[in-house]
């Protein structure tokens, strides 16, 4: 055999190799084989081919998920309103007037239905209560010990285990062809920041939510950034293009939510300039997760069904689209 | 020669190559030899070698600049205001009331000091007359087309050409260290995101700034971005750390001012648990540029400068640490 002969073998092994790999590897395992998810490599293998006339500068792959419900589980309730809550126990000797103050009383009896009672007016006195009066490092300690020990109610895992396994992947498949991905959440933004970026590898610069306002203040010598109990930004519905144009400057070319709450972030993304795509998770699996779309008290999910289908959006059926919903154990 | 020697001569070749070619390309060609640029450099040395204490792990790299009077000139306004003046002469014949309202009538006389008899009130009246009432998009172009005809009033050169060549090898330079540069200027953020991504190699996520208020608008069938004539962030003094924590969540390890407005900014870099760079620029050089601190009109000067010293700031006189100032005709 010459030289040359071998060359040719060893380039032809080398290519074979390739192809199998590229086709072999599943960037999505947990998603099963339906339109829905050849619909995303499908975009992705488009959008990130320089010779595909759907081809999309690096620059401008932005793409923008909300948090509950979408990334993560929301049933009960927002998992923020137990950090709330534990808080609210944890600071309960320094407040003896909250044995007898709702929504602090319920609160402290663990009566979610007590606290509901309320109402917003009550809600936003427990995130207050929670979430204010320290500096932003503080909360951000408080929030990453908390986030260590404790459990989800009915399952009892960890919430950063209440995570979606199909959308981690999601998001490190469109990390993998360089698309910036970002979370636009309601939920706080400093919240999020303390376990989010090592849950979906996403850094702290690319989490925006809603927030407090904040001042700067010099604190026994040392400048310190304070936290004030009052909503600078509740980064919901029309609010969350506004973020993004914000924060960003850039339209998104791909949106991930899950509920009404998202409906303007998607709509905006669907008016790129770009080849977009605009998903929607549509809690459909009572069996592995929940069930709920517009009676639910989170998550309510009436007017962006139709438009999704009026407006060429992609549904994403929980219980047909994927094959496994949270990480293995 | 046998092979073993040839290789080792070899070797030692690319090596000692290798170490001309590291201390010779000069990274801030246009910086004198002074302390200012070895401190500079050897600050980025350090902080981005693995072996050494000082080392910085590349996501908590945040360097931030102000622009005006930091990145290019703000004399003798800042040039953000000629723009406002230009498109208020644009605008004049679809407001034929502006002949005599103040300081609608000064601004279309090319009178400065009458538009300055009419305050912070009337500025704010002509910035939103230029700024506000159109989508993001339509400001955007606006803001294009102005920037590539304008030209300053006194070197008459275009304003992106104002930029202080100095500065610009900087940026260059921590970028090519994976710093991940921001602004964080008083000037408006979408002014900016116009035109300074190609400037300064900044893409528009990281530029920050003022702002007015929006709102998401269904126009015509089409979703918009509304700019209303409500500032929302006056993006100066002790706000800087605040958008810096709202939009980055880290603090950065650089940052480079020119003012009081600036201060904050500087002091709470220097706060960081990492090794800090505070660059506090001086306006020195009357010949150059402008030689100016804390009687201007313009990036007022006083407080920030005894600070420095208090604070270990490097102060960079203009006149004395840099070589050239504006980028060559």
């Amino acid at each position: 055999m010459n030289l040359l002969r071998i060359l040719t073998l060893a380039t032809v092994a080398i290519m074979s190799h390739h192809a199998i790999a590229n086709n072999t590897i599943d960037p999505l395992p947990s998603w099963n084989d339906t339109a829905t998810k050849k619909g995303i490599i499908q975009y992705v293998q488009q959008t990130t081919n320089p010779d595909s006339m759907q081809f999309i500068p690096v620059s401008e792959r932005i793409a923008t998920f909300d948090n509950d419900g979408t990334l993560w589980a929301e049933k009960p309730v927002y998992f923020q309103l137990y950090f709330a809550l534990d808080q609210i126990k944890a600071q309960a000797s320094q407040h003896p007037e909250w044995k007898t103050e709702e929504p602090f009383a319920s609160a402290l009896k663990g009566d979610l239905e007590g606290v509901k009672k309320s109402g917003m007016e009550g809600l936003v006195k427990l995130v207050m209560a929670s979430h204010t009066g320290m500096s932003t490092e503080q909360f951000n300690a408080s929030v990453k010990a908390w986030i260590k020990t404790a459990r989800h109610p009915t399952t009892h895992r960890p919430f950063t285990e209440m995570v979606y396994q199909p959308m981690i992947e999601l998001l490190h498949y469109l990390q993998d062809n360089n698309f910036k991905t970002y979370i636009v959440s309601g939920g706080g933004v400093e919240f999020m920041r303390a376990w989010a970026p090592e849950v979906y590898r996403i850094p702290k610069e690319q989490i925006l939510g809603s927030s407090v306002k904040t001042q700067y203040e010099i604190v026994n010598g040392k400048p310190t950034i304070m936290r004030l109990p009052e909503i600078s930004v509740n980064n919901d519905k029309a609010q969350k293009p506004l973020t993004i144009q914000t924060y960003i400057g850039k339209k998104p070319v791909i949106a991930v939510g899950n509920s009404d709450g998202d409906l303007e972030m998607l709509q905006w993304t669907k008016t790129s300039s770009y080849p977009s795509l605009a998903l929607l998770v549509h809690h459909t699996d009572a069996e592995r997760e929940w069930a709920y779309d517009k009676d639910s008290n989170v998550g309510h999910l009436e007017k962006a069904l139709p438009l999704a289908k009026k407006d060429s959006w992609t549904v994403i059926d929980m219980k047909q689209d994927w094959s496994q919903v949270f990480p293995k154990k």
